[in-house]
């Protein structure tokens, strides 16, 4: 049967490795995968022992590792898929770390294959945790403020050193010969798939929305990429550059181009196969979870990502503290809402690692007994802010707190009462987004967390009173990938017209869905109001409660049985 | 040279022994230390299976321990001393815990030795840590807040279930036949000089005005112990009562009586030698560690007692919240001010047995580094309310706190972010104290922490800004026992006139004194601000807070360098 079968490719670049996912698009089989790490510097990453703020990486290395386990991965098929032909793959999708720029010249080459630049760091890709360009930032925030407040409203009100601009700019400031060798900068997500494409000019470029209007403030709204009055108060120079940039943006969807004559026979593919638009992976992620109107994603790793969507028929109104409202990011159609906490597996790390210092064995020990807790029982009740706020208070300037203890606090009761912090903190940023008018029915989560972590899911079904699911694949950004794939090689090569009826057909759950009891949201309600009283009196500026009624509140809560 | 010396035994009665002391009142040498644990129920406390609540002593222990520890002491003074006779001994001094009522017939002998009622519990000791009458002192409370406010504004304004009407009453309504049975009641520490000097009616009978003011409401502002009409309120029988106890209270200095012939040959000394007035041990740890008007003297341990004094020819306003303000309790001419945080040690303990589930040893692990932190370099900031706040909220139900966590916090920045935390509660104890017109120039301090944990010894010095002296001897209660002693036999005696004369013969205190560090104290003031203002808004009903930038400044404080 599998000789009728029709396949695609996801592929996934990640932090440290590149990740290529054959997937069958009709049974949703995944056939094989290939990952390869990056090479170049320490896991892939590129640092300079000046400054810690660098984090750049190798082209070249992204090049190689999409050959390498696209090859890779089709001699896995071949192997174990009866009848699986290379021929059968339609279309390919990418999804990539961001916001990754890098220089690329007049053809749309890395600067950093030029010999004269191949060792200067600032030709690499600028890696999304790079923060060299703090300053840029803070200054792109105060004139945004001043003159198109409108840019920041759609990012959650601070332009993050993280980002396009704040980078090119740095660049420009710090090394203007690479800044002027330049004829323009792509983002990761844009330079893969123009890579494949053999696309090598900006009028034939289609660059993804969800870089451009999660990270360099591209809207259609006000014509693409901030106006060139704004970008010139910046530099001139970054003012003429936006005349070099696309006018336009795609969503992940949509076909990029055929892939290559060059490409196809260096990969083993059909020549003029679909290659879709580039994105991030967290939002193809989203897609493989399946996330749909009223189904957010939720993915749980060290820090969390929350993936919403939203008909686009209405225009959605600003979320204040949320950092992307991008239409059409995730899904033509669909406003994406992006938010996210700043550490959520990294606070269990914490204390495990750095408090209780144990290691992986620690987290059973600690949840046997943390699972026998019942609601409120620790007495505890903490802000996680361990690392900062980004949503909704989107300030980094904050830190963790915690109160209730008294003389016996447990480990394991400190323990569950991170994991409660976290979950308020969730519901903090949903409720936030429901005011907005999103309405969000059930949660899919994705990562290591979820998969293992039956405690935590179940704390967060009854804080968050929706359904938790766990999406059956433990590889939703490829998953997604290979999705848009589909999509972008459309109904008449044997894909799908819409991402929506390919998600039907190919995202799955596991069987074990946790639910909220009633019993325990009704705790949990009344332990959430105070989780507000705290976030709003520590997170909000000029706001002031009373809490001489918090630890009172908290011991008469534990004290019940 | 020891031939011509004099001595006095200081008997210091605690929790689960008692200790005996012989002092040479000209040297200060002490000469014998004897100690004997009480032999009854569990480490001498006696407990009921069926109530938690419950812990009761034997009044039979009280006087084995007594006789033995004397007899050995002597015999000790003897061998180790040179010249040393028990013909030498001039005086007794004695503390006890308390309140520790306990219920005696009219010859003032304990109902505990009568057959009938050797086995109820109700007959002994009522121990200082017997909760069982929480439900009457909150009806003293609430009554006392109706007819007598005064009453409570000497004690905190709550009156505690450990203490003396409240247990006495607590009995009265449990088992009325042990309470008709009862001619009066005797705290301990007024049990012990009775017994010794042979008294057995309640004309002759000296008690303490340290038991009775700082437990019993006895003031002689409102004529002794609480009125009749307020006592007749809570039963007649206690209103009846009020006429079989003492009209009057005495200092510990003066004399309760002679000691009588019968215990004279019992121990072996001399017929008729003072016996001073008994107090409880706290106090007279203080006047052994020198306490003097400016001089503050705080003992550390699982929790603190802090004691000052203040010259009584002024009226001292009472002071919100803190617990015992008595008029010669410690000394006679001088007010006690007594005040205390709830957890000290135990807050230390805690972290270190249940958090970092480490031994005693871990306190050296962790006070390493936590030594080489600035002030603010660990970003934390703690209420030291684990175990209730004692001094000056008067209130149990409140709960510890610790904000600033950040992914990187250490166990030996939390531990030192512990001990500030409680630093810092105690400087909010001598900042209200100080408010009252009451000076503190300099601390001594006793117990185990004092003595064994530098560390701590000098983030007070900072915190608080004044000198911390060590107590040069590790038995302050016996000491200041052995000099009440003396100072009851008088200096026609070979004994001392005043306890100030005995204090400067006789206390003295170790080398090496902890100075604050103005470097250490300026950011330690910015700090104790911010604790300031979570104490307040935690602690005080009806305040508002604004916290919005306290992560902020812990921050910044962290930053500097």
């Amino acid at each position: 049967m599998a000789e009728n079968s029709t396949y695609t490719i996801g592929l996934d670049f990640g932090s440290n490795s590149v990740r290529c996912l054959i997937l069958d698009i009709a049974s949703g089989r995944e056939c094989a995968v290939a990952v390869w790490n990056y090479s170049a510097g320490r896991q892939g990453v590129l640092l300079d022992p000046e400054n810690p703020h660098v984090a750049r990486q190798s082209p070249a290395d992204y090049l190689e590792g999409l050959q390498r386990t696209v090859i890779e991965a089709l001699a896995m098929a071949r192997e174990e898929v009866a009848g699986f032909s290379a021929e059968n793959v339609i279309g390919i999708g990418v999804d990539t770390t961001g916001s990754t720029p890098l220089p690329v010249d007049d053809k749309l080459r890395p600067l950093a294959f030029q010999e004269r630049f191949r060792d200067n760091l600032n030709a690499q890709a600028w890696m999304w945790k790079d923060h060299s360009a703090m300053a840029e930032a803070e200054r792109i925030t105060e004139l945004a403020r001043e003159m198109r407040p409108q840019y920041l409203a759609k990012c959650g009100g601070v332009y993050s050193s993280e980002w396009f601009f704040a980078k090119l700019w740095h660049c420009l400031q710090t090394d203007p010969e690479v800044f002027d060798a330049a004829f323009a900068w792509l983002e990761f997500a844009d330079f893969i798939p123009a890579t494949l494409a053999g696309i090598d000019n900006v009028e034939n470029l289609r660059i993804g929305v969800c870089a451009a209007g999660h990270k360099a403030m591209f809207n259609r709204e006000w014509g693409g990429y901030p106006d060139a009055e704004f970008l010139d108060r910046l530099d001139p120079k970054l003012g003429a550059l936006r005349q070099r940039l696309p006018a336009q943006a795609w969503c992940a969807e949509e076909r990029a181009g055929g892939l290559s004559a060059e490409w196809a026979e260096r990969l083993g593919l059909a020549d003029g196969i679909a290659v879709a638009v580039g994105a991030f992976d967290a939002h193809l992620g989203a897609v493989g979870a399946g996330i749909a109107d009223g189904r957010m994603v939720k993915i749980i790793g060290t820090s969390t990502c929350d993936c919403l969507i939203a008909p686009n028929h209405e225009p959605l109104p600003d979320i204040p503290g949320v950092c992307g409202v991008v239409d059409g990011s995730i899904m033509k159609g669909y406003y994406t809402v992006e938010a996210g906490q700043s550490a959520v597996g990294d606070i269990f790390n914490w204390f495990v690692d750095y408090i209780c210092q144990g290691d992986a064995e620690m987290f059973k020990e600690l949840t046997e007994p943390a699972g026998r807790l019942r609601p409120g029982q620790s007495g505890l009740l903490g802000l996680d802010w361990h690392n900062g706020n980004r949503t909704i208070l989107v300030d980094a300037r904050l830190t963790g707190l915690m109160v209730g203890f008294n003389l016996h606090t447990t480990r394991a009761e400190i323990y569950r009462g991170l994991i409660e912090s976290t979950a308020f903190g969730a519901r903090r940023i949903l409720d936030r987004i429901e005011e907005s008018g999103v309405t969000v029915r059930e949660v899919v989560n994705c990562g290591g967390i979820a998969e293992k972590n039956p405690l935590f899911m179940q704390i967060y079904a009854d804080i968050l009173g929706r359904p938790m699911k766990v999406s059956a694949s433990s590889q939703t950004c490829a998953l997604g990938s290979a999705i848009m794939g589909a999509v972008a090689a459309g109904s008449e090569a044997g894909g799908y017209a819409r991402p929506e009826a390919a998600q039907a057909a190919l995202c799955k759950y596991k069987k074990e869905a946790y639910r909220p009891l009633p019993e325990h949201r009704a705790v949990y309600d009344r332990l959430y109001r105070l989780y507000c009283q705290l976030h709003d009196s520590f997170g909000l500026a000029e706001t002031s409660f009373d809490h001489s009624g918090l630890m009172k509140e908290l011991l008469e809560i534990k004290g019940k049985g």
